[in-house]
């Protein structure tokens, strides 16, 4: 049985709908294995960047607001939707500033992925911005109410374990960032043993 | 400033569009920070669960699959979406044996994650399924062509710190199952160090 790009036959695209935060169109594709169309919601174009940036004494910078989603308050890394011809290293440097007032002096890319690959064609792109320094006031949009807060690496790594980030993106960045510059924090332990 | 619930006033909410997957409606809130009022797209309903499920062998089960969203094909967990009226544990078994054709003697329930609460209302349910056995036939949906795969732990963990799966709830599952589960299997090492 195919699971391969190929071999599923697009039929049909039908028109955009403009959800505002995205457009959302149905891609008929024939599926395969049966040959049977179905009709697929895709929602187009979410590309959007975040980071795990890292003070000089070490900790990280995250980001309190309310999500309207699921009407609750949660703690996020910074990030946002990359604006159309915008690239995820442009996009993330002035996220950061914009939502936390802070500014880099190291950035590393840790890597992307899919925002929700069942529906959403975008990718979020994971960054690191080491030794960051306060330099401006936040630029929020008109929608956003966002609190800056630090948080030690060892809690974080504590919250990370007991599955208490609510945003999936938060929890693939921190992983891709503990994978990749954890041994830059030797004395904090390993994030799951 | 506030980022709490009680703060957030719904001014309008507007007639739900039917996206197939998920209905959509605009929500009109009431920012507490500025007092203007952003209208903003809310997808309602995709309640979901997966899970970790592992072999007497002590090797975990994924599924290949052709994604629509990304047009590419993934390694995922099994899972999908709880049908309207069915527990996240009643759907995760259904889901678990329709997809793989798999059973679990033991299953463990390791949390849950908002699927993303910037415009979703939805939760993701996160579950270990141990000593899993073949017990009958695959009974795919008709959009669906899926190729159940076997993964050993110590391959996982390393595509997990890679950053090699495209699904960010293969992801979150997997670090709540190595966080609260990995204790059961100590010659694998730590995920991250």
């Amino acid at each position: 049985m195919s699971t391969k790009k190929q071999d599923w036959k697009i039929i049909n695209t039908e028109r955009s709908i403009d959800l505002k935060l995205f457009k959302a169109h149905f891609t008929h594709f024939q599926n395969p294995r049966n040959q049977k169309v179905e009709r697929m919601i895709i929602l187009e174009g979410g590309h959007s960047a975040n980071v795990v940036a890292v003070t000089p004494e070490k900790n990280l910078l995250f980001v309190r607001q309310f999500r309207v989603g699921i009407q609750e308050e949660t703690l996020e890394l910074p990030g946002g939707i990359i604006d159309p011809g915008e690239s995820a290293d442009k996009a993330v440097r002035r996220e950061l500033e914009e939502e936390t007032g802070y500014q880099a002096r190291e950035w590393v890319t840790l890597g992307k992925v899919a925002s929700n690959p069942v529906f959403m064609d975008g990718y979020i792109h994971h960054f690191a911005a080491l030794d960051i320094t306060p330099t401006g006031t936040l630029r929020l949009d008109d929608g956003e109410a966002i609190v800056p807060e630090i948080l030690s690496i060892a809690d974080t790594k504590k919250m990370l374990k007991e599955g208490l980030f609510q945003h999936p993106h938060t929890i693939s960045a921190l992983v891709l960032f503990f994978s990749k510059l954890g041994d830059r924090f030797p004395d904090t332990g390993p994030l799951i043993d």
